[in-house]
């Protein structure tokens, strides 16, 4: 097998549990590198065992427990790519930074998520968003961009509205979101909050919904995204669930498609990670489900590496026409292994 | 303090989970006495206790430990009043013998919920609903008459939506459920579905609250029941939750009233049977909550012993007008409890 | 009836969930009233409602939502009674000056509880051990005195233990345990390391119990408690459960006595809090289980306000000679309502 | 790749959860080939996926979802190896025919495990107890044999007492256990009796511990197994937990080693299945943890596949002199892995 040289890369945050999903895939992945593992300067300088309390099943430390953490700041973790698993805060500083230096940063966070020159990138629903890069360059003066990835909810919705939004045109969704604990990071919720119990509120998650969606199956114009006209109600809920978003979902969709037809319209769909075969899109983005009681979530979220969404009970809806039951992973489709499928779309498309 | 004589009572399925409800229930009752606990053959003749596996909480067999069970039919069983916690296929065949005999039956089973001339019952919402057993008694030639309690779910939806039709007219409705394992009865759900998971299906339940509720809210004619022109669209799963049922509302609602009309429509609302003071009912049929994160299921509903059900996070409806959190104890107010507040208000309206 | 003028008393602690427990507990107590609900500088001034976020069931805040905090030192929150909540730290460096000022301050942190002239006091093991308050007088020079609860592990042990220890000899034990997440207070545990988990851990839990014990059966000299001569094995665990500790216990008795016995020498216990009728007291320190698979914790703690523990499945131990079930309240009998028993003993005895 | 004939073997209640075990497991196995899924009369003739509700992750019907089931006996399901998943009523019965016939056959039933001639073996453990396969053939004149794999419980704990057995000698054993809901099968232990909760019992649990440990370390003798001199008690617990029994583990080792030479006997230990790289058996049998915390279920029991036991917190106990936490996989290891790992060592030998 002949032996590309790999892309070095950096993840900033590495000692969080976001951090380790990255470091967890990032681990002989077969584009990337890790060159650089950043940290708060408390932690920089310390080998990557030592800093870091390894939350996640599999080898510890993704094989780097020896790697020495340096200071999250352009002098010392420059990269031509940047995996961000920052908190809002640093991430409104820092990331800019990296962004005018050149590399293209890949956020997780929610700082730049909304603004009119950042793509909100889904590989499978927009990768004409990447075009928004030339916005930031001119805009900004910077060499290189932002990129983020969505709200893990929203990434989930919006994997399977995409092709329902080309077949037919989506007008109107309602969305009620089951949550997992692990969207909450560690050490997250309380399990006296959650232990045979449902908290029927998230903060701020509702209104990242409502609003993520109509930018990501946007228009992009020479003005930005011009978002989709679609009228969205989101009510979000946590469970006592470790790892995965359940979503009910109803759509109105234009020409009131049957059942049959929406359940065919996912089942088609093969968008241009697919097309691509980038590593880490799953074979088919959306698994269609036929039995009665299926998806659960902890039977199959973790199915392809938990980077497909599950569709199943698909029937009609006495309000929007059509509705279904929506499954997938918060923590890898919908963050780490999100960030990294938009990276090996931007390589894919040669824009490294 | 006087008393009065006690009007003597049945519970029909004495030994299953409902019947062991019932019975708690009953014990100290201040208007009814068991006379008879009725079960399957196979246990006649036996004691309380040698007969049924108690499942709940409190005292064991509601100090009946020692009362022998009855054959249920209604040569052995027969009160003025019967609790029928039977289920569906017993229920269809033994409560019209019942019912024919002169007794008032209270039940619990889906059999007869929807047949025109049957009184789906919650005494806040529909106590004028009792005017069909006059139905029941000229159609069927009965002395007594059967009357139902709607499926738990739909009885927790309907105490937040009358008072909304009674002050603006509810249009269309969004129900998503998070439903608690003991609607399932015991053993009912096992353990290998349940723990870490949401089950997006429960049979028959979506088209019992979609059929239910406009029967619930319709207009009693001199041809029976007439629905109420509503459209109701549920989403029913099941969670690792023990007791109480969790439902994500959005309502639509004539001449579309704020949050804060809404909120004060609920709170003013005061139905008939906290207007009598019936035994069971709870002081406030609903309970606002405004705290962000509230009501939460574990550490909401065995308030008022779960007769009342809860409101929260009222708030617009980018769709529909108005959205909320609701609340209620779907074995409690939505079984046994209802069953029983049912037959108080028969019983002060003179019609024992 | 006669009222009587009760006794003023002080939270320290207040904000925090084993001050609000005492809260709950102290609403409405027939001999004691809260004077003063301490808190950190930072809180003190705010009302009670505006400084500490409620996580009990039931009526918030006990009635005192409007309470205006104070500074937990002894110029500004002295009591007769001083019930401490503190963790650690402050109680060191806290409880010794309310103490020295004439308290009598009844402790939940383990900062003194080893010290030899403080009373590790369970009012149905160790009533007498309150004669070690007159050599802190004596030693310290205080007016008043520091009385701590053990640790709740232990406390819910010794009291299986002790009247066991009075029939026949406890020589060797061995203690499983299986706790509650409320053990490790409010955020504590975090839901993702025990939703569908064990954790064979808890920091210091297995060394209190095992050091503990001894202290509690031991024997008051005029040097302080001399440690009764019994070898403990404790093995802690963390498992997915509210409020409750269950332990697995095997003990060699003196004669090694038969289940039966065993069995009647915990039933025929009446000690002395129960013969005083201490209003905190239940009316039998230890339920005895028949039925071969209780107690359980979920359906059996909450039990006599969890202040009784429970017995079940005793047996014969191929090791010890005799193994048992036992289950108690971590945060009732083994916390807050220990601490108030405490008093309520103190108080009967004349020491206030 | 050489490619070798497979080994035709049959799945004796190939419908229920363990019988699907068998089947996920043997698909693409090295060695083994299923020729016969053999179920109820009530089943045969009809196609697996018709007959069986799949209830594991993975694939369904390990691809055999077309298979044709047959009878369970001799005439229709015959096979050089049966692998029985069998309740003990059908084992008694079946699987002797079976064995008269010359099949080996590899059962999870408790029918003939304390059988004088039958082996219970664990390849790991006691691969000398094969030769009890003579006594059988003597003995009853069989040409086959039946050969057991022990209670899951039992397995777990005997992998971490065999190197210290042939190490130091075991003297005591103390075993608390606290055990998932898989070992009580589907649908097994109800919701309702075990979220939020422990149960303290499972009938006959202990006995089998206390009874099959010292038979597995005994010695094979002329007359049979010889019981080895070791005394154990074993108290066991139904937890929330989904895969996999904890185990608090005490022992007394003769000359009483230290906790360090104790972990050094557990690591070195490389018994004959390891030596032999049977297919099935795990790289390290034993998998020591360092971190104070671990081993921790739900993170570490899939490991391996779920066929290595995790050790960890190797500690002085004050009465044993050794106390750690042991964990195992009870389907994996403790029930259909187990039983494919001793037909690969009966074949290694030279049995087939």
């Amino acid at each position: 097998m002949t032996q590309y040289i790999k892309i070095p890369v950096t993840v900033l945050g590495a000692t969080g549990v976001v951090g380790q999903r990255f470091v967890r895939r990032l681990a002989n992945h077969p584009l990337f590198i890790i060159q650089h593992l950043a940290a708060s300067e408390r932690s920089s300088g310390k080998r990557y065992r030592e800093a870091c309390a390894w939350r996640l099943d599999g080898e510890p430390y993704g094989g780097l427990s020896e790697h020495v953490l340096v200071d999250g700041d352009t002098d010392h973790a420059m990269s031509p790519i940047v995996f961000s698993a920052l908190d809002t805060g640093p991430a409104s500083e820092l990331e800019p930074k990296f962004a005018e230096k050149g590399a293209l940063v890949f956020s997780n966070a929610s700082a730049f998520r909304m603004a009119k020159e950042v793509p909100l990138l889904v590989p499978e629903v927009n990768p004409d968003h990447l075009r928004l890069i030339e916005f930031q360059h001119r805009h900004h003066g910077w060499k290189g961009a932002i990129l983020c990835n969505p709200n893990c909810t929203a990434t989930v919705l919006v994997m399977a509205l995409a092709p329902l939004h080309q077949a037919f045109g989506v007008e109107q969704v309602f969305m009620t979101s089951m949550q997992a604990v692990s969207g909450a990071n560690y050490p997250g919720v309380s399990s006296l909050d959650i232990l045979g119990n449902v908290v029927p509120f998230i903060r701020n998650e509702e209104e990242k919904v409502e609003e993520e969606l109509p930018k990501m199956l946007g228009r992009v114009t020479p003005e930005g995204v011009e978002m989709a006209a679609i009228t969205i109600s989101a009510l979000c809920h946590r469970v006592p669930v470790l790892e995965g978003h359940t979503e009910a979902v109803s759509v109105k969709l234009h020409g009131n498609p049957t059942p049959k037809q929406v359940r065919e319209a996912l089942r088609a769909w093969k968008p241009e990670p697919q097309q691509l075969g980038l590593p880490s899109a799953p074979p088919m983005p959306i698994r269609i489900h036929d039995a009665e009681d299926r998806p659960q979530v902890r039977r199959d979220v973790e199915c392809d590496g938990g980077m497909s969404v599950h569709v199943g009970r698909i029937r009609p809806c006495p309000l929007l026409g059509i509705k279904f039951t929506l499954l997938g992973h918060n923590t890898e489709r919908g963050a780490a292994g999100g960030s990294i499928l938009n990276a090996e779309l931007a390589h894919a498309k040669g824009l490294l």
